[in-house]
């Protein structure tokens, strides 16, 4: 028995919020200070180090399981599996529902209650969940799922990662313009089917790291002082994930017993452009080789980071036709990684 | 190879919450009209129904992970385990950390990371996550916990059910004094010694019942209208779980291939003592047996409902002799049972 991804979905939301849209906001540096800088030049620097140009925000009246929802129909279709025949809905998000104008996370229900009520399945024994793990939620999802499925539990799982940021977002943080929303799916199934997952790894750093990525206040010491927006500590994570993620992704690799030569694409959570190329670099070197070109395909530039969502969603946009230049073909071994909130890391080597 | 629990621990809050201190409340209907009751009746009434005379609150300074930290240092040390052996931290609650005094829910970092960050693992392959399952969580997460250690990922977890819902109570609503504070952890191994975990059974009802617990208005209308609060349909989810809650357990102990002559505990949520009653009493009806006395414990008269947290807090209670002529010995078959925000039941039928 091989366990495989079946089918895959992502809901692109239709806002596009576009660079220059953030010319008019006042940035300004944590203890509240003025940057000094004239805010073009802060967004032309922002786009050199993330490379991203413009991301994508959800409509007002949408929340995070509508998103989930949109993408784990289009996963269902592709699969093409009866929707009743799902044994778990697991939901990796950061912040529940965050219905727009109000700062209260909805995360009751779980967001995996609502898909399932809006994708209307009937069978009870279908398990829906919720998993909390920043932005690897997806792939460990997947781990999760597939250990159910050696387990004996499940035979078909919808893994979902979907996240609306832009509702938790301080407008006078530079890393504000980072964050987008979306939502990628999967069906994960038992098959007879060559491939499928191969090895994975897991690590989840809290001696020092715990707290990198945060709940805090605004940069503007003039706004409700309990108020509370997604922090991070920028350079301590770029640092620790340069360091780590390679190592993991190594890790992983050697235990799968494929060849550093026969991967033909590396889909890491797109972060940050720069440290996502610098991690991939590094994880070439620690083979002596050089990072190959077109390895790791991008979506940042036009959708921003959208947590939980970027992987899944970069999965189903190549497998779509939906990026130049890339494509991943039956056979091919892939590695699914990434890095985020925990801070947690995780990869995938993964036979397409 | 057995999987059993090695070890519990619990939190349970200093500040008592009695009855009394809710005469001065003014309870009003859903729609904000008056009750039509001196306050007195209606907490008097309360208690008949839910069994609660008081319940716990933590203290301002203390969070949902720090109740979390402080049960699962207790499991540990009862488990007498390297906590550098620990492979999954899961920890099982519904709104995070909700500081006192602000309405936000902080979810980032997970409380498992939060949890690891305070018991000072070093260990990174030690994987911690947050389930969101509504009060069923803990017992799912021993479920997940289970399935690790089948698939040969996990020996050890710590699992860990801790709630603050006195910050997330509306004081208008009657329903409000059911809720409750705690912690209540384990830990999960794989062991050669006999019992453990026999059968294990869950199930998600979304279709009418998705938002039978949801996230709501105050029944105070003057109040502040973005506000929102834990609510729930009570008649709904009393008929809803008198059904189905005691079907999902028949199941779970006909796959056991236990007689019902043998389960010597039932370890149920303690949501409300008269609809638990109801519940067990129909469970054996299913049998034709009449429910035996003590088969029940029950802790809600003083602890109140800490959701996620009532299953593990209670089991700890009467393994630590902290309950007045309950016990379990060793060989001793149990159930655990619950039900709540999702719909999600779940059960196990356990051998001690």
């Amino acid at each position: 028995m091989n366990i495989k991804i079946t089918g895959t979905g992502s809901y692109i939301p239709h806002n596009i919020e576009k660079n220059e849209d953030f010319l008019n906001h006042k940035f300004l540096n944590r203890d509240g200070s003025t940057i000094n800088a004239p805010t073009e030049v802060i967004v032309k620097k922002f786009k050199a180090i993330t490379g991203i140009e413009e991301r994508r925000y959800a409509k007002n009246d949408l929340n995070t399981s509508d998103l989930a929802f949109f993408a784990a129909k289009k996963a269902i279709e592709n699969a093409k599996i009866n929707r009743e025949d799902i044994d778990y809905i697991i939901v990796a998000h950061n912040y529940g529902d965050l219905k727009d104008g109000n700062r209260q996370s909805d995360t009751v229900p779980s967001i995996a209650s609502r898909v399932k009520h809006l994708l209307k399945i009937k069978n009870p024994k279908c398990v829906g969940y919720d998993i909390l793990f920043g932005c690897p939620g997806w792939i460990e999802g997947i781990i999760q799922a597939n250990a159910f499925i050696k387990a004996g539990i499940a035979k078909k799982c919808l893994i979902i990662g979907a996240e609306t940021l832009s509702r938790i977002i301080d407008r006078h943080d530079r890393d504000s313009m980072i964050y987008s929303d979306g939502a990628g799916a999967t069906i994960l199934e038992a098959t007879d089917d060559e491939g499928g997952i191969i090895t994975h790894e897991t690590a989840t750093f809290t001696l020092d790291e715990a707290h990198f990525i945060y709940f805090g206040e605004s940069n503007n010491q003039d706004i409700d002082e309990d108020r509370r927006y997604i922090k991070m500590h920028g350079r301590k994570i770029y640092e620790f994930a340069l360091t780590n993620v390679p190592l993991a992704m190594k890790s992983c690799l050697d235990n799968s017993g494929v060849s550093i030569h026969d991967i033909k694409k590396i889909l890491i959570h797109q972060a940050n452009e720069k440290m996502d190329e610098a991690i991939v670099k590094r994880f070439y070197q620690l083979y002596n080789m050089e990072m190959p070109k077109g390895i790791m395909p991008m979506t940042i530039g036009e959708l921003g980071n959208s947590s939980v969502a970027t992987v899944p969603t970069l999965y189903d946009r190549i497998l779509k036709d939906k990026l130049q230049n890339q494509e991943i073909n039956k056979g091919d071994i892939i590695i699914f990684a990434s890095v985020g909130a925990g801070m947690n890391i995780n990869a995938i080597v993964y036979k397409h």
